[in-house]
């Protein structure tokens, strides 16, 4: 046929949610896309929806009509899921390509997976490409933000097609080529994770206003709406007051009231704790939001519980909106630290060289957690972390030390009067942790000697010291 | 020679700090024990130690003297590292073994490793057993407590042996069976992520007391020791009591001012939050413990920090020492119903048929996070746990409601005046959680489906459902 002879310059296999609008974003911008999938007939479904964009569009139902419409050196992205379907394609499709290929997990996986993956094709000539992508289905279509893991060849043949379909942050694509193997997807799994942490103090916040200062779905929207403008506008601000001023169609309740309090998890808030507590780091407000979420699936003994315990609470004044709004800036730029301190940590364990800079300015847009504070931090790690933490950048302690006694006061309002804020109070403690010179981790070496005689170091000498308490 | 002749009950290998304790326990019981080390002269350092006590102590340098020397079925500790050390001991003996003999690892192992080693040694006739053992030196010489993995045929042997040296409470053993392979280590892993959150918790109060209330280490120290006869009384109250009324004989200060406020930790702590983690769970207290000893290892930072941190605090009434009593108290009864709730998932994980009841039981006496709240613990939890949830068991309840005003008040004064409380607040922030019958998760799903499309629940309806801000 005619049509096979104008090649694809990229495939896209896998027709769901997110590669289908990767596809359409792809075909929008001018290049021509082969789209195949497990399912034949979602192809013939999904071809309309590509119908009169500029880019041309074909499908093919068989793995080898859809690796030959593929010009060379291929660049193949997958959107499927990044587990066993993944491992089974990489084994399927490989016989088929030829030196210079690039397949391409776009997926959230694992990316100990995704060094493997690399680590297997490694000497085949086949390349491949861990890519991280963020924004959701809308994102995905319009604009996504996206990290990119894997070879320069790679990306060379990417990069025209990833920076065009890219969301763009006052014309700066948001998609870099973070490092080899896994980088992509590890830098991917830590702006999920402070993504949970981000969705977790949202729903604090909103907690406090429902269940102690007595609002409704309707006043709580207008507060956040009202945040849009601040320096706390975010896009999850945004979809959070839009949710609540959402009307369920069938009962005319807020929609909020009517979704049960019980959260879903896919892993990755979940991999970047295991992976930052495997290097020695702790990021304790993405813990808290991680910890949430598998607390709510206990509906059934939360309900009980609540009948069974006195909740024993003290009086509190119930902070303002604006103290409100001020500890959720504050502990957003402590949650984005946290997760900076990882990514840094896992820059040094994988000889990764991360641009840790360049990974804020691509989160500026096109993924869930940009906000107006990205810019700022991009700014901030443009300029040089001072000891290598964005808390003590002076653009950020300027910010902190404005928000910081909203937090506090929210924090110690929701201590008393039993409202639960494990994020907030996590990043408060965290802050309060950093900020305390002699800290008072000379107590548990003590303790540690004693009952095991780990010696502890001493201020004034070097070496290891035992306590008089040891024979 | 006609000492080889009286063969030995049980072979002690390593005579490091707990193997020469263990070593002189069993001696001390009445037991013939032959030992080895690989290094032959601390053997002759050893041997005099063990002169006089009832037991019969042989020394071995040569491993197939060693072995010849005990009893067959042989029974055989190794107290050396549970990594590789382990694995090269393991494949140097086994050759020199008969069916039905027993190698125990009584180090600090990774259960996943203790799996792995009983599973390679399955079928051969030898049988693998992992113990954790706690109680440090003190203990393991006059009583430790024994968490024990291993086959039937090896309790047997061991038992008579693991009983009279254990902790005794009330005459009762503290050692049991817990269950096959890394039951037994598993256990003895969350039971030092107790510890891990007991410490910090205690470390937190006593912050609270030297940075807020102005005490000096001889004042707080007879706080603590006032505490060792009420509801908080524990083991590692006494030693904190202790050694805060340490003076460091070289500078006559006391010795907590000495010591250098940088924790080291080895594992343990990291490896309950992973498994947690994996299975679905979260320890938030033993986060916040195993995180704030991470970041006391960043102490050049942190005095960095102190001088340009704003730490923006605000007015806040210290609370009285009966207040941080109950603070400890409550947040030791959450810290430990994380702990079990943890084990209980592991139970079900693999299929452990773990007794929570007997584990409490064996946690009375010899081991470091032992108190005056672990014979309640064991009640409540030989009554049968609410929902299996220890914080609903009537007697904590009672114990909460009383000793939670404390607490709140502790964390809130704590917040306001920048004193940092990671432990005391994450325990507080998840009984708010687990107390709160209507979460905030519905927020987190609106969030999800907006951006996501992930779909939730209703309260009202069963299936998946979509927000009408779906196309």
């Amino acid at each position: 046929m005619a049509q096979q002879e104008i090649r694809a310059q990229i495939g896209v296999y896998g027709l769901g949610t997110m590669g289908s609008a990767l596809a359409l974003n792809l075909a929008d911008h001018g290049f021509d896309v082969a789209v195949s999938n497990r399912e034949a007939d979602w192809i013939d479904a999904f071809l309309p929806e590509a119908a009169g964009l500029s880019g041309n569009v074909t499908g093919h139902a068989d793995l080898a009509d859809f690796v030959a419409a593929i010009a060379s050196p291929r660049t193949i992205l997958f959107m499927i899921p990044s587990t066993k379907p993944m491992d089974m394609m990489i084994d399927a499709i490989t016989p088929l390509l030829s030196d210079g290929d690039t397949i391409i997990d776009g997926g959230n996986a694992d990316f100990n997976d995704t060094r493997r993956r690399s680590a297997a094709l490694e000497g085949t000539g086949i390349h491949f490409v861990g890519m991280g992508v963020s924004g959701g289905e809308e994102g995905a279509r319009n604009g996504p933000s996206m990290m990119v893991g894997g070879s320069d060849h790679s990306w060379a043949q990417l990069k025209p097609m990833a920076e065009a379909i890219a969301a763009k942050f006052h014309g700066d694509p948001c998609v870099a080529h973070l490092g080899p193997d896994g980088a992509g997807h590890f830098v991917k799994t830590v702006h999920n994770g402070i993504e949970y942490a981000d969705m977790q103090m949202i729903a604090e916040v909103y907690g406090l206003m429902r269940d102690q200062a007595g609002m409704d779905a309707g006043q709580i929207g207008q507060v956040f709406d009202g945040w849009r403008e601040g320096p706390v506008a975010s896009y999850l601000i945004d979809i959070t007051a839009k949710a609540l001023a959402s009307t369920d169609a069938g009962t005319g309740q807020p929609i909020v009231d009517v979704i049960r309090d019980q959260a879903g998890q896919k892993g990755t808030g979940r991999w970047t704790l295991i992976e930052a507590l495997k290097m020695g780091q702790s990021a304790s407000t993405i813990e808290a939001a991680v910890g949430a979420r598998g607390w709510s699936s206990e509906g059934d003994v939360r309900r009980a519980a609540q009948a069974l315990l006195d909740p024993a609470t003290q009086p509190a004044d119930i902070p303002g909106t604006d103290d409100m709004e001020n500890a959720l800036l504050a502990a957003r730029i402590l949650g984005h630290a946290q997760g900076f301190r990882v990514l840094s940590a896992a820059s040094a364990e994988f000889n990764w060289d991360l641009d840790l800079a360049r990974i804020a300015e691509i989160w500026r847009a096109g993924c869930i957690i940009r906000s107006a504070l990205l810019d700022e931090f991009a700014g901030a790690v443009r300029a040089g972390l001072p000891h290598g933490h964005l808390i003590l950048a002076p653009a950020m302690r300027t910010r902190l030390t404005a928000a910081l006694p909203g937090l506090r006061r929210v924090v110690a309002a929701a201590a008393l009067s039993g409202q639960p804020v494990p994020a907030l109070s996590a990043a408060l403690a965290w802050h309060d942790t950093m900020a305390l010179g002699r800290g008072t981790a000379n107590m548990i070496q003590a303790q540690r000697d004693y009952f095991g005689a780990h010696g502890f170091e001493r201020m004034d000498q070097d070496g290891a010291h035992h306590g008089d308490w040891l024979r």
